[in-house]
């Protein structure tokens, strides 16, 4: 492939079915196959929730961040959510500024920006005048228009049918 | 978790968007981080198609099995489609009955499905007889209504906006 041929694209995950974090990860090993330098920066998840996919990245040797309080938005856990998303959107505008990225997943990213807590300005600015080649993977529910407009390419996740809408439990290897 | 909580899910990733096999991926990881025995299975792919995952596969030491003389669908193809469907339908089965994996990927398996190739009738038995803690994931457009009925868990993955349509070429790490 020419150095013209490589470009890096935006792609959003979204919609409200699961698949999104998924989705993410199998870029992240595709790429991580393709011996390309990725991370994964998880926004408002908290640690705890994610065992599986932790456990598997650590292996891979594949730089994970994760903050946040968790998928709630009341009172400190909101604050600790606005506080720790803000810290990691600066410590993600480092590595695209570093240049020695091929891929950076933002899993939850829709949530700060929708939230107000890091403005779809910066962001598209510091999307715009990244790296060529560096490949943004941006992950969560109800993603806002601008990014929608910003976007290479967009996915939406629909959830057809759901076994935990039958009473069944929440399965390790597949939900965490 | 209780043994009587631990239930095997078939889900199902069907629809005209990228991300189908990507989000199968993604399962497969989160499983292996969770030690868990697992398979992928890939109909109608051909093997050279698919570098990126296959290389981050076997470096993970998972085992995949990719057969199939790509999407064509006419002459000596796609009698070659159908036979290695055929034979890798017929292996599955066997792991299936083996109670040894904890999770199978069944990667395109749409395709013999809705090319008559192999009987639903079939499948519903194998899966309906399965061992209950195994999961089984199956991706690929157009799956039909018999598969979606016998699914725990349907995701409908819908292109909204994709880079292919804007002359940008398919990208290492990002298509295969």
């Amino acid at each position: 492939m020419t150095e013209k041929a490589r470009k890096g694209l935006i792609q959003v995950y979204t919609g409200d079915g699961k698949g999104k974090t998924t989705s993410a990860l199998g870029m992240l090993l595709r790429a991580w196959g393709q011996d390309m330098k990725v991370a994964f920066l998880q926004f408002v998840k908290s640690a705890s929730s994610i065992c599986g996919e932790h456990r598997a990245l650590q292996r891979l040797g594949i730089e994970v961040e994760t903050v946040g309080a968790g998928f709630t938005w009341v009172g400190a856990n909101l604050e600790k959510n606005r506080d720790y998303s803000i810290e990691l959107w600066n410590s993600v505008k480092e590595k695209i500024n570093s240049g020695k990225y091929d891929m950076l997943i933002l899993d939850e990213f829709t949530y700060p920006l929708k939230f107000g807590w890091i403005r779809i300005n910066e962001v598209r600015e510091t999307l715009q005048n990244r790296p060529s080649g560096l490949h943004i993977i941006i992950t969560g529910r109800e993603a806002p228009q601008e990014l929608i407009d910003l976007a290479d390419m967009v996915i939406e996740i629909r959830q057809v049918k759901h076994h935990l809408n039958k009473g069944i439990q929440a399965q390790p290897g597949i939900e965490y």
